[in-house]
């Protein structure tokens, strides 16, 4: 972006200035259309100063600067521009399919189905396919998956949903309360919509996790919300510490109102999972500050590790009894991630727990003007709330195809932390669950200084000389957050093992070269 | 939403007098659940109080307290319940499936395809069929639509979009400007976004027609900008005057900036299609008076009668030459309308025409926190911008099923106008384009007073009669805007004819016996 605006901002001198052999500098920088568009720029409704100062100031590191330099220099590659590697290796962003995990057949089977339904009766599906498309097509408007569903979701995959979740805690699940949405991101961005609210001339604030997933500072950012940052301790494997929650808490209040806490777990970028005793604290600790509980919990099915366990906010809430169990929470869940890996296909939900009705109609009211999540992500839903059982003709596979994902990626997570703890220089946390390891980096003071020199934080400026020199996309810690004067960035553990094993050894080689360039 | 809201407050009250035999009474009005809600109500963390006061503004009539009803009713049918009707005929939203229309074999297959892959090779489908869905999936990461695609969409799709537009209009089209989406309505609402800065202490306002689509006053309610209404002009065939347009823009500028227009070509809820001198009179206001415009081209491929031929904004815009063809615009569309009413699927684009790049790249940046529109959608869109040409296989499938909805739509438009024209109180303008009528009914003085001891608007009052006596769901005129002291109602033409035609008398009916009890 800054290139650009400089970019523009000289084309606009040499414009005014009104030099004709700049106008021909200037098109060989421009394209004609970006011309005709500076000529008229001084009477454009909407430019960069007055564009609501909301989205300027929103950052998304996850498809920031350098996934888009990545995305250039593919097309260079694809140009044949000599380089010192052949591919991008795109680490940056929790995509399973992108990296060559296959679908789950039972998904795909029934979307297919639903969505040319001749197909229930010709293609040979197995009957609990044909069926779950049936009965997908009998809740659907005009039986047609091309009809528009309820805002809040197709009722029969609501209920499936709410059943998927008693069963996962052992409690109650109302489907009243399950909100199906085009992925977690939409539905994570609609509750957070409701804080939106300037109370005795202070503004909103939402705790939340540093390191955080940037959907949360993104979005925080684009509603003008305050971000109230509370660290999770490296030195204690990403833990969450009620302390720390106090100290974030209180540091704050002056500045703002505190109204909600955001949570997830596993951890995203940093791959812990939390014990059961933690989220009690946390539950607490949100119930004696009257904070509305956001728990992001769509890696729900991403642990690995021996001894970590999932246990749901729900769940631990509702089994601390009164008051906790009367707490507000909104508990949120995806089929981008899990075993399914479906990202593209748009599914997820909210489950809202204690919200005050009049506060959760005008919730689902506001959602409405949006029409529906799309049905082909919500069959996805369906078949991820309610899977083949076991006797159906379609479990076997089902629970091959799932334990084939879980496993490679429970080897894939071990093996990226053991490789990057043996490497000098770096420093990794087991990867509980998740998607992702986040591990620390010495930087040599000469490259805090060239960095510097260069106008970037240090980690981004690792980043990019990783990017450019190996081909290999992460995304550096201060899109994340974290502690100053630490450096860290986020990787996945998505590609495939003979991919991850030459990615970590180019990693190495890449990190001796730059440490020894910069000592 | 106020009979709950009253019910919660006579239960807070209850609640707060202690009283054992109000707890009893009590359980009876509410579930446990809400009970337990009512308890710690005080102590909640969101509450109407609190929330977001933008969101307890926004309203969007389409899927309003009547259409909640509606669904209600029908659920009182499936239980039993006697009624004066048999079934509720939904003629509240432009959902073409869910009425009956057939789904387009062509996009269908083609989804199928990408979906479940080994069918390119063993379904049987035409080849272009099959070398679609390969096109698409070789642009889709790990050639699978269970990958994240770019923000703004799938390259190869953004390009097959501006190459529909550019035969469209018989203009050359830049695909970096098309910005693939879940559904128009996600794309107006983040451009619209653009606009939310109070500039010298004034909010930004944005001009909207009334009557007008109820996303349009939905939005600017969340965002909290200004709505600016014109008015359209009833008895010249809901046209678009710039000499009301000039007297909007005057009597706002005091209160705020305004900054954009909107305008909906072919009109919603209006039915209207723009002459190609209006549009030429609408850029040049928009020119003189430095606003963007937003044109809603939703229903570009639903217009039906003589004499009216669609002219998109860009079209226009570059024909009228310097200045006005580097004026910013950006011009919606959506595979929910149009022939194929895919509603469900969840596809549509924006094109931005001029828009500062700087800007664009902002916008672009927003939306990638969303990580993208749906693949199946965009598939959709892909099949939408690049249907089967002449000597394709799929082609003579493809036109007759293509030709069969819109001919099929152009008698209905046909009938419902003549029909309402022939029935004593309505008052109903040709249906020249899109999918709705939107008749004026004259109201006996006593349904007025009638309305106001109901606590209700006319219209309201009115359609809630209708529905609760008949069955029918149409959307009150106050939904969308009427000029003080007329009544309308907005009805799609979607009911297949003969359910159409049921329609019709019954309403003739319903509105005779109205008639005579409130005269």
């Amino acid at each position: 972006m800054s290139s650009m605006r400089m970019l523009i901002s000289r084309a606009s001198r040499i414009l005014s200035s009104g030099a004709a052999r700049s106008e021909v500098e200037l098109a060989l920088l421009l394209s004609r259309n970006n011309l005709t568009n500076l000529r008229t720029m001084a009477t454009k409704a909407v430019t960069i100063e007055n564009i609501n100062p909301n989205i300027l100031k929103l950052e998304y590191a996850v498809r920031g600067p350098l996934v888009i330099r990545a995305a250039e220099i593919e097309k260079e590659l694809e140009k044949g521009a000599k380089k010192p590697f052949k591919k991008v290796i795109r680490a940056n962003i929790g995509d399973a399919h992108a990296m060559g995990q296959t679908p789950i057949t039972f998904i795909r089977q029934v979307i297919a189905c639903v969505t040319l339904p001749e197909l229930i009766e010709k293609g040979g599906y197995p009957e609990d396919v044909k069926q779950r498309a049936r009965d997908i097509l009998n809740a659907c408007g005009g039986k047609s998956v091309g009809a528009y569903s309820a805002s809040h979701g197709i009722e029969m995959i609501r209920r499936h949903v709410a059943e998927y979740i008693e069963r996962r805690d052992g409690h109650p699940a109302d489907w009243n309360n399950v909100c199906l949405s085009g992925g977690a991101s939409n539905a994570i961005k609609n509750c957070l919509q409701l804080f939106c609210n300037d109370i005795d001339g202070k503004k909103s604030g939402i705790l939340i996790p540093i390191p955080q997933y940037p959907l949360y500072s993104a979005t925080l950012a684009e509603y003008g919300l305050e971000q109230v940052g509370y660290y999770l301790d490296e030195a204690k494997g990403w833990a969450l510490d009620t302390a720390e929650l106090e100290r974030a808490l209180r540091d704050a209040s002056a500045a703002c109102n505190v109204r909600a806490l955001v949570v997830i777990n596993p951890g995203n970028p940093t791959g812990q999972v939390l014990t059961r005793e933690n989220i009690e604290a946390i539950i607490k600790f949100a119930h004696a500050n009257n904070l509305f509980l956001l728990a992001d919990e769509v890696y729900q099915d991403n642990v690995y590790a021996k001894g970590s366990k999932f246990f749901s906010f729900k769940k631990v809430l509702t089994e601390l009894g009164p008051p906790y169990s009367g707490h507000e929470l909104a508990s949120f869940m995806s089929v981008s991630k899990g075993y399914m890996g479906e990202c593209g296909l748009r599914g997820g939900w909210a489950e809202l727990i204690n919200v005050a009705p009049d506060v959760q109609a005008n919730l689902y009211k506001c959602i409405s003007a949006m029409l529906c999540p799309t049905t082909l992500g919500q069959t996805a839903v369906d078949c991820v709330a309610k899977p083949p059982q076991e006797g159906e003709p379609s479990y076997e596979l089902w629970l091959k195809e799932k334990t084939a994902v879980l496993s490679s990626l429970d080897k894939r997570a071990k093996m990226i932390a053991d490789t990057f703890n043996q490497m000098k220089g770096f420093k990794c946390n087991v990867v509980q669950g998740a998607m992702y390891a986040f591990p620390t980096i010495e930087l040599p003071p000469r490259a805090i200084e060239a960095a510097k020199k260069a106008g970037r934080a240090p980690d981004v400026y690792y980043a990019f000389k990783l990017l450019e020199e190996t081909g290999i996309c992460v995304v550096p810690g201060s899109g994340f957050g974290q502690r100053p004067g630490t450096f860290h960035f986020r990787t996945t553990i998505l590609p495939q093992p003979a991919l991850l094993q030459e990615m970590l050894d180019i990693f190495k080689d890449f990190h001796e070269k730059f440490t020894k360039e910069h000592s």
